[in-house]
């Protein structure tokens, strides 16, 4: 059964939109080559400025980031009951942050982890495009 | 501010708990290269049997998916109040579905699409590695 009641449209959102709702949730989605092929693992971030902001440990996903710096963020919502929502992809380079002055910085952002392990890595991600879109679901009119 | 209060736990699912929970949310994640960086799309998607498959129309999506098929799915489920969640991802090789017997099959799934556009590409993909893993919260002992 393909469901294609219902007429939607979509919208493409203004880079001030696509951070501000960048920093409207806790979790995002880290696209990173490893081994020649995308994977994506949920983390915690943090928007600074016009970058992401994230920690983790050692690990495949760290190694990724070491050898194929060119990442991608996707952060969206969805309500399932309307049938609508919002996304918002962030490309860019990620960078481990290492001086001590960066570090007591970032150490300041409203950023919460829920995994565990130390998670003693800071990467930034600092973007090259920043794009988003919302799915607006239209009523039908009222008969 | 680093909140790194309370303590958590991670646990590794099965592929049938991963394949349940794929099935459980109507959104997953695609992870694709484009010009050689990894992209996320959000897209809806059904589970048939171990594979997943979703529409697409023309674009950078599908184009990707051509020169790249290795590709990521990734579905999850957080639950910010709890500070907890799952997320599963699936990695594998992406084909277009074309014979007319797999496409009438393919239209029987319980398939929706939210955003606008026909869709008429259909994509199946069929995985060489499953994984997941549940974030669990713990609470703190009572005093």
């Amino acid at each position: 059964m393909t469901r294609t009641e219902g007429r939607t449209w979509m919208e493409h959102l203004t880079e001030h939109e696509c951070w501000e709702l960048a920093s409207s949730s806790p979790i995002g989605r880290l696209g990173v080559l490893v081994d020649s092929a995308p994977e994506i693992y949920p983390v915690n971030h943090a928007v600074d400025g016009t970058s992401i902001v994230f920690r983790t440990d050692e690990g495949s996903k760290l190694r990724g980031l070491d050898r194929s710096p060119s990442v991608s963020f996707e952060v969206d919502g969805f309500d399932e009951g309307a049938r609508g929502g919002w996304s918002v992809l962030i490309k860019g380079r990620a960078t481990e942050i290492t001086s001590v002055e960066d570090l007591l910085t970032a150490e300041e952002l409203p950023l919460t982890f829920w995994g565990p392990g130390n998670k003693s890595h800071w990467i930034r991600i600092v973007p090259t495009e920043v794009t988003g879109r919302r799915i607006v679901p239209s009523r039908r009119p009222s008969p």
